[in-house]
């Protein structure tokens, strides 16, 4: 059982009052912008927000803003994503840009992102500099990470390390930024406070490598998607780079083989990548990085100056998350 | 002479300023965002806060930070307009989706609309919340604006009010939030700050009036773009909106015929309408219409306690704006 269902439910009403504040006209703006919200999600972020301010006995209340600002902010960003990325399913449903076309995509997103500000509006005057400026950093860290997922696609070769910068900035940043500014709320200090947003960080890392380490090796029911698709589509995923930095020449040119080929079974190209991945030990080399993104969160989280049974908890939750199947 | 030229001199500074602490990786999304800015501007927007912040005898300094903020936005929502119109110039240069291509356009825009919430952060904080609350009902309402233009294209007919109440939103509020954030920075009151606003929307409303007719009857070099631009593509602005209202249906069922018709001489076409502008006098209409809310500006603005030589200039400056041609 998740120990933070409590704080699941409050988020879930909070965020179905900012859904009713904006069902409003032109409904052509504002009901793509709820509908994204319709399409499910983990809403981990916001979880993030509470449990932080609660490691350092903040009011929940006052941390209900600062959750609600971070998942509207990442689904601002999974509404341009996808446009960028062309994709026609997110969660299993269409996407903002293929049920009505990428202007309204566009605009629905940039209206969204200015409601994830709007609820600063309702944080505190003392804190409000501190969190906007964490907010405003991560933000235009998740663009820049954004656009280096872009520019990879063009480039022909990519470092593990690049690779690790570009998920920090696309993804993990965001959780460490939600722990963090639930701890600021809380009225944490500094340095326990960036302690949190490198636990963050990291767990994010870890689980970028597990959403990769699915698409291969996750089962089709549970992932919700085609298992492969990332290899179908040459995604340079840390498996797909570790694979190519391992490999033997003979290897190797088998991978760059159905990287270039424009027709081929999508099936037999999984098979062929997976065969060359279980012989290279891809999976148990992404487990161990995962793993060791995990130590690394450990470490952060020690150097914490909170209840240990709350970090406890934090803990075990965040490694039944990266057990997830999906 | 523009009696404010010390402050864009000033502002011209510290957006250099700005534009050089973007000048960073990767290059690919800060390298468009400089872009934009070097397409030049009037920056009327920035003008606007200094002048209401002195106004009501506020530092300079102080209102910087929400200056640049407003031309940042502007400019933002410039580049991702210009997506959603399929423009290929933007001040007569290659616009950003044109020079690179949509995803850049889309990123950058993001990218440029969180740099705007970051000078937020240099506001004081005893007015932090104020301000922030009007910047971002000013964004929503702009985004409502440009859905509201995107969705009066595929309508047949709109009204008048309909279009004013279009315009207002889409570019003549965020002029009375230059003007009512310069007056909050300065301490002003709230019915001298709402009448500053008023000010600026109505003279806003007007500015878009006069846009209309300067596609029609402004000169090709001073206004710097196709004169009839709007008439080709069937934009329907004030003039079409009245035209349409006034015709008599032979003339109306002469439009719809330009209208509809895919292959035309577009010499021809505008030169139609621009007759049968002539024959309704939708010039002199839309003249004075302009007055009209020139008048209404004037009202608000003898409403607003401040140094009547300040205001006096101030209202000068604004109809001097009303009568350029470009």
């Amino acid at each position: 059982m998740n120990p933070y269902f409590a704080y699941q439910t409050l988020f879930d009403e909070k965020l179905n009052d900012f859904l009713l504040s904006i069902d409003k006209n032109p409904a052509s703006l504002y009901q793509p912008m709820r509908y994204i919200f319709s399409l499910g999600g983990k809403r981990i972020r916001p979880l993030l927000v509470y449990i932080a301010n609660d490691l350092f006995n903040g009011k929940t209340e006052n941390a209900t803003p600062i959750a609600l600002a971070v998942e509207i902010f990442h689904n601002f960003s999974l509404i341009h994503d996808d446009i960028m990325d062309k994709a026609p399913l997110r969660r299993g449903k269409t996407t903002i840009h293929e049920k009505w076309n990428n202007n309204v995509a566009i605009l629905s997103g940039d209206a969204l992102l200015v409601t994830a500000y709007q609820q600063f509006e309702k944080v505190k005057t003392e804190k409000i500099i501190s969190l906007l400026s964490i907010f405003n950093k991560t933000a235009a860290e998740v663009c820049e990470g954004q656009q280096l997922d872009m520019d990879f696609e063009k480039r022909k070769t990519i470092s593990i390390d690049e690779y690790v910068y570009m998920i920090t900035l696309k993804t993990a940043v965001l959780l460490g930024a939600a722990l963090k500014m639930g701890a600021v709320i809380a009225n944490a200090n500094e340095k326990d406070a960036d302690a949190l947003y490198h636990f963050g960080k990291n767990i994010g890392i870890a689980f970028q490598i597990q959403d990769d380490l699915l698409d291969v090796f996750g089962s089709a029911e549970k992932f919700g998607k085609q298992v492969g698709g990332d290899i179908i589509c040459n995604k340079k995923t840390w498996l797909l780079i570790r694979a190519m930095q391992d490999a033997s020449p003979s290897d190797k040119a088998e991978m760059k083989k159905w990287i270039e080929q424009k027709e081929f079974s999508a099936k037999d190209k999984v098979e062929a990548f997976k065969n060359i991945y279980e012989k290279l030990k891809i999976k148990e080399k992404a487990e161990m990085e995962m793993k060791r993104y995990f130590e690394n969160a450990k470490n952060d989280l020690l150097m914490v100056n909170a209840d240990s049974i709350k970090k406890k908890t934090l803990l075990v939750f965040s490694e039944y998350l990266m057990k997830r199947e999906n």
